[in-house]
């Protein structure tokens, strides 16, 4: 344990890859998991949420050993002397209450979850140790057309979340049709294979140039750097190209091309099939050709996909705070995984599911639109230090009347409340003074149209006259009149 | 590390305290979140979420020594080697996130947060080690219409939540005038304070007898335990139990009581000033007189508060699942908090805030009544094993109008999917099978309608012959029909 101050201003820090979030992040956040899982619900999805924490053997990824405990997750020991970690997905604990409770679930067992997840790695730029999944699964679920209604609902929830037509594409693969090709190319040796999956994942980036080449010998790129590669034979690698580039048209037409580039082995059927089937049942869900391809090279990462996997990403374009041009990417995916519930009952459970990264799709839309651009709350001007019984009467009644409306809780005078106002966002402010009062009328401040006015005026003389944006009216009116000035600053 | 199983049934155990949660539960719990944070931004607080771990310096309450790292907190190096922590309540991250950007933010500072906290303490009945809370408050407001702000949207809260008149009570009392009092009886000891102020805060449970002889030499309770007392003399015991008293009546009559019981010291001057002050908010903000008590028993446990304290309490008795009643008592609370951003930044901040409990607050309308009761979803019953296509299209359709709807994905035959919709709770399921495909229409089974007649239904052949609550409709009246089972079912 090192030094670390224990007063004064160097306390108050943050420890790294766990940034605050403000307001409009937030809102754009909990509107995106309400829209996703309201998607969730209305196809028979149940709500479950399984805590923090897990015990680290149960999360089964990432053993602890001695040593490092903390690799790759947060984990502690219990009082009882038992590794827990924070979990790290929503899929791994699923499994774990799955087989907990396997006897008493209706089955196949349907799922949604959201909330943070936790990943102790080295934090970066975008690269966060926190972060909201949002998730669903079917467990329990043996035929194809439970993975074709997870894609369906990938789609959906993409849709959902404010991505249009040619705005996000999911793309879809299966396991087995990628281990048919591969045993076909003579690709056997665990780490071959690993080597050429990434080499075909790369097409999009290096292009077929690129990707032969790391089916061979290897590449050197533009930076000097060389990978080396998988050192296949030039009848391989043309047979693994020509698979690659099967995915280039609808599903039916991708399902030909794949017929002809992979349906020699029996893996390969299978996966032929397999992906058949979920093409039948993506066409029975109505989802257009668009918004889902068969992609051969998609492999996704995890290593418990059996069957069907899966990615989303989004296709748009934004730009970063400087005007950069930014990707997202992948936004979420899923897959079949039929042994990971195993682990726990020792029977194999057949089960489907995604997993949409909110974090990221909030990070897009954020960039994109303030999804919940909104003004501040109403501020009502606090002039009387006696007896601040009036404003607190006012921001009452506009509270009452469903307007957002606070009093002006600190201590300062007339000129900093106003600051206070606009750095709130205030659409307006209300101030009641003893005049006011005898009169029966509150002062309106419209910030907005003040401004606008403030930018005609050329003197401080002017402004003092003009006092833009600011009008009298009877006490009566007010809360009409400032919803007037609410609606149009929406 | 003790040996822990690695495969097998074992492995699917959840650590203690860490409870999973289900559909009903979660959505009554999103619903008063939803609720309360409405409540929070109308009255002009923004949210916040500053992410589930600190610097354990900067929690400050729990500095962890090196042998007990874990006392009350979930504590772990970082790679760094610092220690870090989840947060236990929602305030000391409040603290460190206004103290690191004081200089940029719009003052007062108003911000609302929720989700969870975490403390490692012993789980049991009842007693959790994550759950969530939902919090506001205001940094940078010196004045006691800021903390009227707050007693008065606590109970606010409190009435969004679901309780009515009646059925909950804010307490609120202000430290000053408890160091008043104590300071006129005598009592200058830090320990025999706290044997006071605990003393007082049993006059609900023991009684006035019972207070006055925790007060004095101790008290013998039922079960023969011995309490020992303050030891005090009878002039301080009756001054206090005066003081104790004085909280029964209306604000204005509470007050009133007070300046006899308590108003002969500097302290206590100042703390009937405050509570005269708080008083005027109150009606400012339009409080009714049985939302909020002035009551001078009122402690709250943390050290920190150096001002106004209160606590929301439910007054409504429930029953648990076994009819016994329960009492969820106290839901919430806060107060005034000057010096903990100073801990950060080396000058006093005056801030005040409010934290409701929503787990407790859950577990009290859960058992009251289920806030968000609702049907399971249509289950589409699926005959066809070749090609499950038409139940994926009759599913698809209802979603799109609308409704939640599943196919049913499992592997089984008729008779258990007919259990399984049962057991989803789901309204209705819909059949469709050759016949009914070649005659255009659909079999529905509304399952409320069919066990209500069932149960006329003597023996299984008259129930063969019946098929309650079942009919054909023609397949382009299928919505419809649907709609109104499911708005029946509601």
């Amino acid at each position: 344990m090192t030094d670390t101050p224990k007063t004064g201003k160097d306390l108050a820090r943050k420890p790294r890859g766990f940034p605050d979030h403000r307001e409009s992040l937030l809102r754009a956040e909990a509107e995106i998991i309400t829209r996703i899982t309201e998607v969730y619900a209305r196809w028979g999805f149940e709500a479950l949420d399984t805590g923090a924490f897990e015990y680290v053997d149960a999360l089964g990824k990432f053993l602890p050993d001695t040593d490092r405990p903390n690799e790759g997750v947060f984990a502690l020991t219990d009082d009882d002397e038992q590794w827990i970690a924070l979990r790290y997905d929503l899929t791994a604990p699923l499994a774990r209450f799955a087989a907990e409770n396997w006897q008493t679930l209706a089955k196949p067992f349907r799922r949604y979850a959201y909330g943070p997840v936790w990943r102790n790695e080295k934090p970066g730029p975008g690269r966060f140790r926190q972060f909201t999944q949002c998730d669903a699964d079917t467990v329990g679920a043996p035929g194809a057309h439970a993975d074709a209604e997870m894609i369906a609902m990938t789609a959906q929830a993409m849709r959902a979340a404010g991505a249009g037509d040619g705005e996000f594409v999911v793309r879809v693969n299966t396991r087995r049709l990628l281990d048919g090709v591969l045993s076909e190319a003579g690709v056997s040796d665990s780490g071959a294979k690993l080597t050429v999956l990434r080499a075909l994942d790369k097409l999009d980036r290096l292009g077929l140039d690129g990707v032969e080449a790391l089916l061979g010998e290897g590449r050197l790129d533009e930076s000097g750097d060389f990978t080396k590669g998988a050192g296949l034979e030039e009848g391989a690698r043309t047979r693994l190209l020509a698979f690659a580039e099967a995915g280039a048209g609808t599903r039916a037409e991708t399902l030909a091309n794949l017929e002809k580039a992979a349906g020699g082995s029996e893996a390969g059927k299978a996966g032929l099939d397999e992906l058949t089937a979920i093409t039948s049942g993506l066409a029975a869900f109505g989802v257009p050709e668009s918004d889902v391809l068969i992609d051969p090279t998609i492999v996704r990462g995890l290593e418990y996909y059996t069957g069907a996997v899966f990615e989303a990403e989004l296709l748009t374009e934004t730009k970063d705070e400087d005007g950069n041009p930014v990707r997202i990417g992948s936004v979420g995916g899923g897959g079949r995984y039929d042994d990971l519930i195993a682990r726990f009952t020792g029977q194999s459970v057949p089960a489907t599911g995604m997993s949409v990264g909110v974090s990221r799709l909030v990070t897009a839309f954020a960039l994109q639109q303030d999804l919940t651009a909104r003004s501040g709350p109403i501020v009502v001007l606090n002039l009387n230090r006696e007896d601040p019984s009036e404003a607190l009467k006012l921001a009452s009644e506009l509270r009452a009347a469903g307007l957002r409306a606070e009093p002006y809780m600190g201590g300062s005078g007339m000129r900093p409340q106003m600051k206070y106002a606009d750095r709130r966002g205030a659409p307006a402010v209300v101030i009641v003074g003893e005049d006011e009062i005898e009169k029966g009328v509150v002062t309106i401040k419209d910030l907005k149209a003040g401004a606008a006015e403030a930018a005609a005026i050329k003197s401080n003389e002017e402004y003092r006259a003009a006092r833009p944006g600011q009008f009298e009216a009877p006490r009566a009116d007010m809360v009409a009149r400032l919803k007037e000035i609410v609606e149009a600053a929406e």
